[in-house]
């Protein structure tokens, strides 16, 4: 697609069901705006992407997506700031990522510019569904999925490149603690962990319904072999703080390099707090929360930015973290809130403009 | 469902497709017979099956299955002997690992006695698509898939089952090779290898089409935190016969428990062959291939049936094993396919007869 001019057909939406929309009471991933990215791969190349109206789509019941889960996705978010333009934080380095795990997938890649330039219009022609105001922003999920019809597991010849759109309001899940995985296990070395792969979430909805009946919401998995390690939750990468440091494991073929992630550890560099990318062991975090050493969890992903865990579980021990004045959690969550919504300095360069068509 | 009376809707096709089809030049998976059978779950059950035309079916985008892989799936197959009576091949042990995989995918549950009825009530409507002549049959997928709209990373809250089929010929994919993983992996420790999991497939095309690069058609799983213990292959338990002596590993979690397998099991008992179910090391197969005394190994699996193994590579040696004339392959696939095609005494119990409506 390198040297093809970008021809992206837009097919705008007779009416806007925005005013259907009960935008202070949102549920996350519920609602998705008016428009729709698509565009398909055949005959060896993604073909010319369209923007339409949001609507079901059709497909084959082989479709290989259905039977072996060769799917992926990306999940980044749009903020707009007081001057009502809109921004983007660090898309270059999800669109970076959706092509690693497409790579992993067998899928074929999906060409940089025509992904950015495809949600910049989508983002522009929805733009009323961007709400100014900290904590509000539109969650962007672009996915590919595998279509060719057939029941062999192989590869598909043909797929759909898509992005959808849903507003959300600041996450808030209530509290929060979580489970160090004992049993069950998210990745295996060689395996698809580090890629936003459909399958690895399904995957994870039996033991998490198991650690919910415990009085946890979410699991942080461990490593497979010896579930001596802590690795990251569902949906976010985890950092311990321990006295004035930061831990956070470092990311391998197991663990997913998460974009929030790296933006704290940037930012704790910056700000001089002492950060540690290593392997963090169960045995360390449950010593250091007996000696009251363990001053806060917490979780970093894009859908809660920063997600503070209130307590956890280690084979049958429960235990609680207290509320820290100087919450490196309530610091990163506002330092990277400032960037986000335009109201700090972008030292990183971090911020994308979408500049209005 | 339990005490629900049983109330199939069976809308007929106006027209069959089946002049349309060159059954003897079928690609395995490609072409569907005319009907398939659908149930939806919803509020809390599976609502009423509806058997129906083969075609399309529309989800919403967002729907879980495409962003979280939460599907699993059977294969099964159905066989007619020469008097025209169609029988399955131990539907029961596949109904049984459906809900195994489903529990592990936070699935509901489909109950047996509509997955069976609705089968055999699919089977009589496409009857003809059945072929007698050994190696014929129709191969059956049965399926669920996550259907509830939604971009968070929860179970779905509805969902839909199907059973599509397709005819096949006498499985032959030319000579297979196969490579021994050393690097990439299927499954972990507490995983949903154990599962046939939508998303455990296609996250091995990208390893298998590596190994294709180097001439090999499949992968002989191994354990993933060594890569010392043989597993399994793609859509196959894998069979070493060292000497007179058949090996294959035990299941475990990371490690679908196949029919085939168990099967192959089974006659090997009842025919004194002497097989050990154990972890089998990477070294002692390639040391018996060394010295001569590796004479076979074959894959197990719904698809293939028996399919023998040509060569193998390790750790870039390459190996060849020499043809037998008292094959164990060619003797269970013809123990096999005689209980199937109904032409041997059925001691075990393994052929249920789909009586005509
Ligand atoms: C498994 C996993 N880990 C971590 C993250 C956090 O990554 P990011 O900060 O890029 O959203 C996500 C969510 O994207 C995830 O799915
Ligand atoms: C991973 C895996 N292993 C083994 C098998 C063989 O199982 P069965 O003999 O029940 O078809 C299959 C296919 O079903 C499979 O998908």
């Amino acid at each position: 697609m390198k040297n093809v001019p970008l021809a992206i057909d837009v097919v705008e939406a007779k009416a806007s069901r925005i005013d259907s929309v009960d935008f202070e009471n949102l549920i996350f991933g519920n609602v998705f705006a008016d428009h729709m990215m698509e565009c398909d791969f055949k005959d060896g190349q993604w073909q010319n992407p369209v923007i339409k109206p949001y609507g079901p789509i059709q497909l084959d019941p082989s479709a290989k997506v259905f039977h072996y889960g060769q799917a992926i996705f990306e999940g980044m978010k749009a903020f707009k700031d007081d001057e009502d333009q809109v921004w983007l934080f660090r898309p270059e380095a999800n669109i970076e990522r959706f092509n690693i795990s497409s790579k992993r997938l067998a899928i074929p890649e999906f060409p940089k510019e025509v992904f950015l330039e495809g949600l910049k219009t989508l983002l522009n022609l929805d733009r009323d569904w961007i709400k100014k105001g900290f904590g509000n922003s539109l969650y962007i999920r672009p996915f590919v999925i595998a279509t060719e019809p057939g029941v062999s597991a192989s590869p598909s010849k043909t797929y759909k490149f898509m992005i959808i759109c849903s507003p959300a309001k600041a996450y808030y899940s209530g509290e929060v603690r979580v489970f160090f995985a004992d049993k069950y296990s998210r990745a295996a070395d060689g395996g698809v962990g580090y890629a936003k792969a459909a399958g690895n979430y399904g995957a994870q909805f039996y033991p998490t319904n198991l650690a919910k009946e415990q009085g946890y919401q979410q699991i942080v998995w461990t490593d497979a072999s010896t579930h001596e390690y802590l690795e990251e939750a569902g949906t976010m990468n985890i950092f311990f703080r321990v006295g004035e440091k930061l831990l956070t494991a470092p990311t391998s073929d197991r663990i997913l390099d998460g974009v929030t992630r790296r933006s704290v550890i940037a930012l704790a560099e910056e700000y001089n707090i002492p950060v540690e990318v290593r392997r963090v062991k169960v045995a360390e975090i449950v010593e250091a929360a007996k000696k009251g050493e363990l001053k806060e969890i917490f979780g970093a992903g894009t859908a809660a930015t920063i997600n503070p865990v209130k307590g956890f579980g280690n084979k049958g021990e429960k235990f609680e973290l207290q509320d820290q004045e100087d919450s490196y959690a309530t610091f990163f969550k506002k330092k990277l809130m400032e960037i986000q919504y335009n109201k700090a300095e972008d030292k990183f360069g971090w911020r994308m403009l979408v500049e209005k068509d």
